[in-house]
């Protein structure tokens, strides 16, 4: 082991190994240096078998987990599991902006369609364009003939709105209804705190009861 | 690496390289399903040097990692940094309850002295006695005569409390100055937001302008 860690500028300098943890835990999403600090102390003051099961994972995370090669999805096997099962409905493709994102609805349980991941949203100011984006793959599969409805469940930002109206123009000569998740109220919520953009759109989509 | 996570019960079934991260992960202090999710996408998203990194620093923790015999910090050498550092103020010893809490003071900057973690607090209803503490340690620290001021750095709470009274009687045969640190309002707080308690201590513990 190392006594300095030359990751990405990360503090160049000799660390003890506590500090080189705390460093490296610190650049996970949502973990200041703060947390960090408790969740090595926490590791240290554990089980060693904790720290070793979730080196293990850690190393062989990027060997275990690939690209589906249909929808762009994180999998083991390629195609992943949801491609390949013919349970599915391959008549509906939800189209997400991030992989993680196929989990989120997976979770829910609503939806029992395929899948395709766009790598992203088309953010101009960011420089990100269509061509960035799992666009054309997306074509490909809608020409095979057997997607009836594309569900744009991309989230309700600029980013997302972007995406979808550019998605809606170029798929209006395929045969395929494109639709997007209602945007409004979230279910547990409360008016007064609701923005006036959710409300608007809430107003917009009222559904006849 | 085996499909199967055994530890300490969590879902022995088979799991694929994700789910086994993500359950890992959020055994993690302050880190729930969601959160550990998210950071486990944003490993696997990123550069596999990181993961890779990560997994060393894990597997040689505690190898890498032990109590100081003085104090019973955490510490790469025996003893501590803090301990052998002859510049530091030998006078005087910060009681704390666990390791972390040395970090913590050390990188306020406050405190020149010596340190000794206590393990833990007196909680009778958790069954943890002075006999858990490593209070024995203490007292041959205090016989070789050359502590003046032992100031005990335990948490404001009733464990603290506790903790800060057993010790205080027990070394009133000791010419040994105990002292605790000050409780009262937090530095940018309100006193709007200050619980009674709070209040009360700030009040009995005034200090002159």
């Amino acid at each position: 082991m190392s006594g300095t860690v030359n990751f990405r500028g990360y503090a160049l300098r000799e660390l003890n190994a506590l500090d080189r943890l705390v460093g490296l835990l610190s650049r996970l999403p949502g973990v200041g240096k703060k947390s960090a600090g408790r969740m090595a102390y926490h590791i240290l003051d554990g089980d060693p078998s904790y720290a070793r099961l979730l080196a293990e994972e850690l190393a062989g995370l990027h060997q275990a987990i690939r690209r589906c090669g249909v929808c762009g999805s994180f999998t083991e096997t390629d195609p992943c599991p949801i491609c390949s099962d013919s349970s599915r409905d391959r008549s509906l493709i939800c189209v997400v902006e991030r992989a993680q994102d196929v989990r989120v609805i997976e979770e829910s349980g609503e939806f029992r369609g395929l899948f395709h991941v766009l790598g992203g949203l088309i953010a101009p100011l960011e420089g990100i364009g269509p061509g960035d984006l799992s666009i054309g793959q997306l074509l490909n599969r809608l020409r095979e003939g057997k997607v009836r409805e594309l569900i744009l469940a991309v989230n309700p930002t600029v980013e997302g709105d972007t995406t979808a109206l550019y998605l809606q123009k170029l798929l209006k000569d395929f045969d395929v209804e494109v639709t997007r998740l209602a945007s409004g109220l979230p279910v547990g919520g409360d008016l007064e705190y609701a923005d006036r953009l959710t409300l608007s759109r809430s107003f917009r989509g009222r559904v006849k009861l």
